[in-house]
């Protein structure tokens, strides 16, 4: 397999991980990012507007990948199995750079309350967007907001499984976010 | 009815709920919540080590009476039955406090980053100690996992609900909380 590697914009967001890791997310400047990147304050800009933004942008592609996901299943489809497409459809577009970076991301918001907040918000937003895309097909809002739980947690579960799972699993993310789906759906019939 | 007085502890926390949506919370002394609240500097700090733990103090007791309400459920309760008596248990400390603090706190919420990422952190330990408390029941993970973000869901939609209710309507919280529990537990059949 050829080595990975990574183009201008995700080093960008590898240093800033690490620099988050090492010095705090306060101390860390657009300068310090662009120099362990290897590239001018001028190219960091080019990418995102601030550093607040660089954490962010990931979160509206993978919104917008599990709703666009969730739109494009079948009609007939039920609320589960348009999940099982948002997941799909948004562990596809997860590489090497994702699988990479969670170990690091983690470390990086284990150390910040600030990070905290905003990976806490960050499921707050994955679970809207895909609530929004289920009531869009008409389903219920109380079945829309269990379906997009069920959703996130599947997609939480997967990817700490794909994360830490051996590196010569070529799967990819999919395969982890869906059968966590179907464990929790198993997991309905034993609610009581 | 009689008219609600709050004490020094619960005007502690309205009047800086109150300055952290008026001005921000980075902005809002220790000196300025007692002035507010009409007491010294003193007994704010016997109540509170500081502005910060003013507001997590809320979250602990929740999530020690979801836990203890779980724990304390029949030992042949179902996982989502042994969810509801958690739901009842915290429910019965909710007083008018609580539910004249909603509207109020949502605003601070709203009007400041940091608090998002700490109301959302919030939620994120109430699913927590919901999970623990099923597990140690012999719960198993998954099954645990999608109840305890059913009673979180459950929670906030009755809380919503209680606080944007009429103001005779007397029967506390809990019936609201356990109707969005039912509503949920209900839409499991629809997931597909």
């Amino acid at each position: 397999m050829a080595r990975w590697e990574p183009g201008a914009r995700d080093r960008l967001v590898l240093a800033a991980v690490d620099l988050f890791t090492e010095q705090g997310y306060d101390e860390t400047t657009v300068a310090q990012i662009a120099e362990r990147a290897g590239v001018t304050k001028s190219t960091f800009f080019r990418y995102f507007p601030d550093k607040r933004e660089l954490l962010v942008a990931g979160q509206e592609t993978l919104s917008t990948l599990l709703a666009e996901g969730i739109a494009a299943a079948p009609a007939d489809a039920s609320p589960l199995e348009a999940v099982a497409a948002g997941l799909a459809r948004a562990s596809d577009e997860m590489g090497p750079m994702n699988r990479d970076i969670g170990p690091r991301l983690r470390a990086a918001v284990a150390a910040s309350a600030e990070l905290q907040g905003r990976d806490a918000l960050k499921s707050v937003g994955l679970a809207v967007a895909m609530t929004d895309a289920l009531v869009a097909r008409g389903v219920r809002a109380a079945t829309a907001h269990l379906a997009a739980e069920m959703g996130l947690l599947a997609f939480k579960q997967g990817y700490s499984r794909w994360v830490e799972g051996p590196r010569d699993d070529d799967a990819g993310l999919a395969p982890h976010a869906l059968a966590a789906l179907e464990d929790l759906r198993a997991a309905t019939a034993s609610l009581g």
